[in-house]
């Protein structure tokens, strides 16, 4: 079967490689849609080390082709969302509440970081039962796919934002991540929401998600921005979904003393992240840092799709481009440089 | 009346003030006992800014001598603890759930801040229906002085911690306020503690308080150890109780991944704190950092009095010298120096 | 000035009485809007026993007239929300986290409880730092005489129920408080929403406010029909909104084990409320019941007059009915008997 | 094989039985030692229906014989606890938090429910990664058959209950259950505990596992004593741990409004349970009631373990008969009457 795959730092190709086999517990998965990932090129320029020749890629939906023989919810020819992270769900971990975190940090990113990834004919699922979720009438493919990502994790950012009803929330860059964040926030009840934002395709697509304010930090400081936004107070919830130092200083600026950070940004460079000591209140505003890794389970997924189906939350609106799987090097190309304003390349298997 | 105060900075003294009188909802306590915080020094050397005349001091217990006519709990002759930190009940950051931020970051730290301390024949208790508790029979006012700010702050660093019936912490620094985290530890039910010191007398008194482990950070590298004692897998909590950025790090680095890192420290210098980016997950290993400032309040009070009632703790092991009012910028000095292996200096006021 | 009391059980009328007078920490505020609610008629049936010439109401919006010496956030001229609940916001209930139980169960309802409501020409607010809120520009008094009660209480529901993200939630009875219930759990982001009710008009608004399914209990059993909808899974959360004993049944019913029943309806009638055994899971399946007194203070009714403002909820389609002041016995006979569809009937002051 | 079977509803013996086979997930463990609970009793009486040759048990400690081929964590002679509630980790309920609900009500009791028990030969563990846990060396085979299910379900009642430090907690009945939540709330820094019993060797064990105070129901009203002891405030929870309808409405009479009602208790009988509807506080007092099936799994049988390992707690108090597999039958038999003062009769398999 063909696979796109890294095959060494810096490089990619489409390769073949054996069809994958299911273990007692496992799946196999024949995508029919998929979205390349930032962190798919994260992975390629070598920021979790060198790999050689693995398969990229952990967004897809697709069809099921063979089970193993313990797998009890699903058989073949199911359609099925399979989810990014994909924990060992008997863990230490997952049993104290941290699937993600399954067997060591961040162990339940499998896809594309210990084994090969989803970008390929076709996918090995590991704990089939636990992993993937059955895509309703009501949503398509593509619909499907973004659940595996973008929703999760950017729904975890607003949810570890913990605003209250009616509260205040700041978010941090809109891209895919950022945005759902935004939506995230809307569809939680936060009474207020400010994008920072400096593109002009995020900038209108974070007002349509429920963004109250968009601010441009091209424009305007973003700290000073929003302290005036919320009469000096500061914001309940700001959330970083970038990965850089000076958003993460920026959330704990503009958070209220007893409010929150939610980072879901992938801090990728740099020895350490800085927390500014006075305005963290010398350690005792009780402005709490929190952090997640993407949610995996067929829970989550179950009702990530529930929300697309009763029409909670449109996500294809961050589809700007569409691929097919053999030109799927083009699209990575793109997203790695974002040109043409990409924001999420969808890449059609077949 | 007699007070000891701050005359500017860096320099103490014992000074004569009137006596204050209440509004409605205040009263006038009489101290019997009190302890210097080391906080009371931070402020002397300048931590908050120039005071002048300013009186210290914010843990006592001490006698009613007059109450304004909205107070409705307590009458003259009562004998109180008066919290440390007395929030403004009604503020929006207390009905948020955070009454020490109350009306800004660290609102709630009154005494020998924004307002006259403790340290003086009267003190002025605002909102003493909220701030004050009465005084079991079966607790001494020694005793009774520790739960103003030691056990609230320390059982709060415990508490924040969120280790599970079972699960593993490592406190850092084993003064005061560590010690009484290092017993809150034991008193929620962690399965394991290791306490981080290196002053025999407080090694000592960790054991005492709870710890099954003391790691003398001058023998060995602390994050080295606790690892090792942990096999490898980090601890549930981590505890900040001194103050430092290189123990912060620390903190973050035995903490397993889903675990969290509660500070109590008073981080009173630099310009920044250091998270570092890897053993930090790249900000998505689901370690969470969060922060208090001592909780205050008649209900936090009268438990942390139960505490000592029915047994389940003794703060006064930490008393390791007494002085009479008249002594006490001696007191004062050698809690600067912590000399003699001063913890907690005890001032009697009559 | 004129007051429209509960001259005795069974009684009502306007009667004549002095204007009221502000201790230090009270406000007293000129009604511009209020609403009359369900409970003002069972407490003239005798539900909470007898009362003299007690003056009635605890949902308005006013302007205020006079403060006492130590409030500090209104003056004389501003235009305010009173909360119907009105706690003690130093008592240990409210620094336990439950104000409206402040002093005794349900210690913070004391409008037309145990002090005069509302519904006169001035109105007494207890602290009123802590129990009013500006109303911003954009929110009309109409607007803002919701809430007081209704969407606070209801969202409360909404809240307690804890449905996650994409989860499903069932609200028994679409009366005020129930239809808020529902638009809350679709503010929160619920997944499915499951409405019971019959009227035809609160049929309608519950679809309005974001039920995604009515089910009509005169039509089909709603415990049959609640499971057929989850697929025999039960809910993640039902919310009682009536206070009946049968429908608390079925809210156990209809919740999947590990699920919440969250109950806001007030139940003025009978000895026991019965949990049956075997679908409670022989008291082993996690199904926590839940409950709460409208939440009140200055941040809440901030927060949900910040929703209106921004859209988030219109209130007003609650609005079936609107009186003058003079023809408030007339309102108050119809809320009783709820005749004519009434849902909410809107009280002009002026 | 050897195994101790329920024949029938009223009948049990020890019949000869096929050693089981795992499947690719679980072991077989041989037991070395074990406990009888009162729910075996309970199932041979016929609460969950009749079954036909079922093994009896669920409480063992013992050596691994065999592992599936998917099995990581174990090998053959490892020395192990098993959990006496096995759920399937993967399934929705566990992914929701909830793993012994997991597949249906109280799914994950498979053992001498669904599945064979463990009192025989050999026993087979489903999921063996997730379901059991190593036996330190500091810990004996007697001390480790008890957190199985006697510490994980009586320090489940405490959790549950969210006594905040220094809180106050009662306890209704003193069996193993009550008995171990009893000395969880003692472990999880109650200050005050106030546990409820009769007969005699049960109160003196609650005294020595942490009750300052034992309430015998046959000399007072247990309501009105626990109210005298907490000046008529009520207690901020309590655990009822005996499964009946009359120590139910005690629990919710006894808690102060915002407190919690932690049942653990098995509700064998009867079509109801009562909820005092004034008490209730009209359902508006925020007396929660939650409930729990005895959590599971790798995770809290290893920290129930280093509880025992580091000194926190002795389970052996609850031994108070010893008998050889051989006599298995005698030992049900006193269980099911607990004549002779008997709390749990530990079985030596070999």
């Amino acid at each position: 079967m063909q696979a796109f795959v890294m095959r060494s730092i810096g490089e990619t190709g489409i390769v073949e490689k054996d069809r994958p086999t299911p273990g007692p517990n496992d799946a196999i998965v024949k995508p029919t849609k998929g979205l390349i990932c930032t962190s798919d090129c994260h992975t390629v320029h070598g920021a979790i080390g060198d790999r050689e020749d693995l398969t990229l890629g952990h967004e897809i939906v697709g069809v099921v082709d063979e089970v193993g023989d313990e797998v009890s919810e699903f058989e073949a020819g199911d359609r099925v969302a399979v989810g990014a992270i994909t924990p060992d769900w008997n863990s230490l971990a997952a049993q104290d509440g941290h699937p993600s975190q399954s067997n060591e940090a961040l162990g339940g990113w499998k896809f594309a970081n210990v084994k090969d990834g989803t970008f390929a004919e076709y996918a090995h699922v590991n704990d089939a039962d636990g992993n993937m979720a059955h895509v309703p009438d009501g949503v398509t493919d593509h619909e499907a796919t973004y659940v595996a990502d973008m929703l999760s994790t950017g729904f975890a950012g607003a949810e570890n934002a913990a605003v209250p009803m009616g509260g205040t929330v700041a978010v941090f860059a809109q891209g895919p991540v950022g945005l759902m964040a935004t939506k995230g926030a809307a569809l939680l009840g936060a009474g207020e929401i400010i994008a920072v934002e400096t593109m002009d395709n995020r900038k209108e697509l974070a007002r349509e998600y429920g963004a109250d304010h968009v601010v441009d930090f091209a424009d305007v400081d973003p700290v000073e921005a929003i302290m005036d936004l919320t009469d000096g107070e500061g914001v309940d919830g700001a959330i970083e979904a970038l990965g850089a130092d000076e958003t993460l200083q920026d959330c704990i600026e503009v958070t209220k003393p007893g409010g929150t950070i939610s980072n879901v940004g992938y801090h990728g460079e740099g020895e350490f992240r800085h927390i500014p000591r006075v305005e963290w209140g010398v350690g005792m505003a009780e402005k709490d840092i929190v952090t997640d890794l993407c949610p995996g389970g067929r829970l989550r997924i179950s009702r990530m799709l529930r929300l697309i189906e009763t029409d909670r939350v449109d996500p294809t609106k961050l589809t700007t481009h569409e691929f097919d799987f053999e030109e799927i090097e083009t699209a990575f190309d793109m997203m790695d440089t974002k040109e043409d304003g990409m924001i999420k390349p969808l890449i059609h298997f077949e």
